[in-house]
């Protein structure tokens, strides 16, 4: 029976716990979990990559999810998860805005590679109106974000956006 | 590393390509997978649940899916899933009006059994409009319903639908 | 050149003024617009198939479009449109959860009739939230329907909401 | 300055946190809030009025909240607003499909009465995907469904649905 | 009994008959209003701040509503409501994409201070669909914007739209 | 009776397989149908005009549909509409997103203009997801773009995207 490999991409710009929430959930049901973030995109991050990569593998380390491993990407993600030879490309699904771009991608990606498929997980309710934007937009008047991110990375994330401010 | 269940269960009142194609894409994402016909349901079924279970069964084994069981449970699906063992709850998603109860059910049935959790996978796009109450809506006029059912089951779906009749 | 033929269907349980503005938008768009009244529908319906057809009727000819014909018919309505020799089915949008059963129902259309396609028209912003089933519900406790059903058949159809009652 | 007095009204089949949680938002912002719970409703309700309306004053007595009281109507809701000399109607507003028959009722309930308007409150967020009919679901086949009623009324509701059963 | 104190934030570019229509019922459901326009937004407004101070100032005063006051704000709404003791937050709401940005603001405005609510106020279903980007979209082209802005200001706003231009 | 002329108005930028099953639906509607690139678009397009426009002439003359012709125009699509007499305003409608901003389009149109009306088309569900930025992602990674522009312009709209690049 071959190994179930699932790849979880996304910008982390920065990561939150909604993306933690779905982390979790996605490494229990997979063999092995694959959180990649991507380099480009196409507005600009606020985030470098290496700080995106970074937060996201301090906060996923202290989780000590023994089956989880990182990477960084670029390109079409359907090619991507080709490259690594999973069979299953995970999202979280929030609100139904987010809905129809992510059928819209999934349908595209299928037809990019066949060979894997997109599942949505559904984060638990507290964090179903939480995004990295609404992060941003918290942090950089100060406010406190200590309660939408992981604390082992909040400061760090605090910090910055209060740097990069109005 | 432990054996990955998934549970996929509906009314399948009756069965249609859209159904089969989510049973295709979850048998190759998880080692095992089991449909799970549900006998008690609100609102009256048009098919008995030995004619839905049979109707299921025939079309699945024509597949020729290794890793795909069958079943029938009453009761909240959360338990079922529990008294299984599974980690996975399979739905398909297609329209923005499924995707708010699909959510509701979603969260409902974390808090009834932590130990499952729900995916969402997406048909193809030429199922996206598909649904059971559309087969038995033409079936039941006599209009041709071959292109949206399984090819095995088709006949004896348009011979009930058509017994059925307005 | 074809002259171009339009079906309106419908179960006008009862005609309201947005009924009568996507009538009126249609009857300028196509060479001749049939209001089709559907006979057979799944939930009884509180005006019979001769009350509706008649509501309509007065309806529409105290507007004076000489372009519009009635007609009823049940089944299918794909096969109704074939048989008439219409090139187009038009239908009223309103919100989002209509517009879901109605891509469905449009797509299902043209796979039994391949040779007419459904529009969608747009009623003005003040009927955008009116519906047979609200007129029906301020109707039987005897509130005011007459800015939302056309003004020559406004008591019939108060009359006979307060005589169904609660 | 003229006292505010609001009214929430609803069918409570059976009162759920998520109402609690509108119930005290609500009472903090206006002078004074009535709890109106429906006598009559379109679909037979699970429980009796009297049963509603007593699980309603229960659970709002609980909470000492001084400035509540409770009533029961009959026929349009804008009718019972303006027999009260209410100016806001209040509603809890939780998913997509919400929103538009909330949209259309209010617009339809200003029509008939112009002197109050409907506020939408929103719940939190894990009260979001909460509704009475899901407590019916759960509590139907004797799942557990003390953590989405209020405390106090938490064993009658169980009691009742598990007698009402499948 | 204390002062319903409520804010209307916004960012006003410009003014629209929308904007108008919530100010006017939400002036009538508080004890006081103040109508708060947004200095720093994220994308760069048309209209200056003074600006859309000034024409919100001069559109609120030709209605003569006694308990509407004006202010500017910068930085995080909820700590704006905090700062002038308010205990709610209005909104005006239109459509679902709407709907969702809106929501997931509420359950963070509420994080950042739990000592007031947001409420959502409906507009007549004239105004559902009018935004002020509309107005920009019309006015820019030299479209006629007159039915769709307040009287006294629609001079202004168009020529200001036409200096921008395309 | 007077001859039905239809407009066609988008970006095209660039013209994909859905715009080419739109084009196809509407020609068979109306008398003539015009298919009109606009020249001037809020946010910069990828394709020039005079490539969008190009492209779109190839594609649809690759098809000899002998009632559509082409122009450009700039400004309100209202405005234009009226300059060519048209009657109808053509759209194709996909999702739930697009559904409101085109419902706002096109009551604003109708308010512009109110000679002419808008009707939106349905695409077969294979393009139901489809969009032109979804073209220019795919493209401008060098994915395989041929399943979802016309044949007898995909190399010219790879090669323009593959230079454009990320």
């Amino acid at each position: 029976m071959s190994l179930k490999l699932a790849v979880y991409p996304g910008s982390f710009d920065p990561i939150t716990l909604g993306h933690m929430d779905i982390i979790r959930r996605a490494s229990g049901m997979f063999d092995r979990l694959i959180v990649a973030v991507v380099g480009n995109i196409n507005k600009k991050s606020t985030f470098t990559l290496e700080e995106r990569e970074a937060l996201v593998r301090r906060a996923v380390e202290a989780e000590h999810l023994s089956n989880v491993t990182f990477d960084r990407y670029s390109g079409l993600v359907a090619e991507y998860v080709k490259s690594v030879g999973a069979t299953t490309l995970v999202r979280g699904l929030r609100a139904v805005s987010d809905f129809e771009s992510e059928f819209q991608m999934a349908l595209a990606n299928r037809q990019i590679y066949s060979g894997a498929d997109t599942v949505f997980l559904v984060t638990s309710a507290e964090y179903m109106y939480l995004s990295s934007s609404l992060v941003r937009e918290i942090g950089r008047y100060g406010g406190d974000i200590r309660h939408i991110v992981p604390a082992c990375v909040a400061d760090d994330i605090a910090d910055k956006l209060l740097k990069v401010g109005v």
